[in-house]
């Protein structure tokens, strides 16, 4: 049994392609992906980010949202936010993008990712309608799966039923796995 | 609003990597894919038939059934059931695949490609658990938009809502549309 | 030092896309790439026939001649003319392709493949201006690999220069290997 | 009938990969493959970047020098060299790769960038033993004829044989065309 407790905020320091700060996981209830990446992870670059992008299309925007988190722990000097914008601009990166907030202790690891202990980039957070985490994944899955995932979540969330959503989000398939988190 | 009608049974005259003859679309209550191809389709080959072995691997057997239809209306002297044999087990296609019976007044389209009106191959075919064709499409979709749709008709047969199933079926999107029969 | 010798002709009962037979490995002082390949197998199809339609492209017809061999050693009864005329009318193969001519004795292996000792499809045959064969790859070069190694039969041959030509020839490079016949 | 007079020296201010600053276009008799581009650019590490390291592998160091060339013309802030070294170490990119020099005028386009007049990134200047600018390209060309260039170029240089050099240099050929410049 996969218990879903409340996950922690995304502390962002700063937003790109949108106006204003978001406060996700909870966004108006939609289901929310949230794409963990460094702009010089050529897994990110190659297939995480592409994805993400092929995901806002298949999707309405009121049922999904699409983000990005700039995770950065290593390179620091080179994963600035100008480098960013530059990078966003030149890859066609249309979904907000936030930059996650560094150790205010000056640790290499950014708070976020500390706050989800995730293991590395490319990393996917799937939160449901109410926020709760659902899905978290080091890597990231085959669209079929992700597809099935996302539609099951928005799905169970409209009949309002916690039993098809907890089967959902219980336990592993296909390489997307349910993380309790705290 | 979208009409699912009761779609013509596949009408086959051998089947491959089954026991027994098959009687889609009703198949034990679960959802049901049929892809319909030629094994000398370029398309049907780099693209529908690995997407149909993806698929067999995102969703559990008792959940989905994959299905092959070998819908042969071009190059017949070259389709026999004896290369399809070859084909299929050269390719590792391991999925149940049936033949399209040949049209019985000698004309090139089989039975069930006419019943349906397939425009031609690769073409999918998704029925629900009550074997109602939902989504029919001539080439092949978006992996996401397929995972999503299958896992639509997975969840909304569990809640026996037929207003959620008319909804995951209704028009078009990403390419998958619905296809009215009769 | 790899020694030329004479490599036995090319025996072939039919050929397509080709008004007349041709004689290869002698084909009127051009370089000339044969690529061994059976319709039904996925690494022709998926990777030596499209790399031979490449190498169609990118040199001169009056300077390199790329010839296909259908050298059927399995499934024989799927692979009929028939089935191979539909397969280069569907794959767009516009080169001259022969049809390998059987065992006579009623074994699986065709004449041409025995004779060359080939260990299977699909394989590559390299053979210079004066018909002697250069090169023999089981599996498919790297694009990089076959360009150079082309360009130094033509080449080399213009300057009539044993040396430069016996030197491209030597010893294997990046899965080009020589192969003395006989 | 193609110029090849002396192309302007790579005006560099740092380098990375190497131990000492790189003279190119001469660099010891060898052929020499300059690949300018930037870190921010897609096409540069989906596919130029990549043919470039298996340029590497497919032919020896003695004969062909690889070499980068980091020509930033848009997002001054975002390609520092602390960002270009992050890139190298991340892409695991292995041969030398100069900066190009800044104009000293404060304009956007780096020297180099500005004696060949690129017209973007990726571009590839091919030059040959003697420093010869032999070929110049804004894209990248398909494998096989850039395997084929090099190669004419190693080979026609060995025989000494102007006219051999020339003919390879002649005019273009599936995208790789001559440049003459100056």
């Amino acid at each position: 049994m996969t218990q879903l407790s409340t996950p922690p905020p995304l502390k962002t320091v700063r937003w790109f392609n949108t106006d204003g700060p978001l406060f996700p996981p909870v966004l108006a209830g939609r289901v929310v992906a949230v794409y963990a990446f460094q702009m010089l992870c050529p897994g990110c670059v190659a297939n995480a980010l592409p994805q993400a992008q092929r995901l806002r299309e298949a999707f309405a925007e009121s049922d999904l949202a699409v983000i990005g988190l700039h995770t950065v722990f290593e390179h620091h000097e080179a994963n600035t936010p100008a480098a960013l914008e530059a990078f966003l601009h030149e890859y066609r990166i249309r979904f907000p993008v936030g930059v996650d907030a560094p150790d205010p202790d000056g640790g290499p690891i950014p708070q976020t990712m500390a706050a989800y202990a995730l293991q590395g980039t490319p990393s996917l957070l799937l939160f449901d309608r109410q926020g709760r985490l659902v899905h978290q994944l080091f890597g990231h899955p085959p669209d079929l799966t992700l597809g099935a995932a996302v539609q099951a979540l928005l799905q169970s969330e409209k009949a309002g039923s916690p039993g098809a959503r907890a089967e959902a989000g219980d336990g592993c398939a296909d390489g997307v796995c349910v993380a309790p988190v705290g």
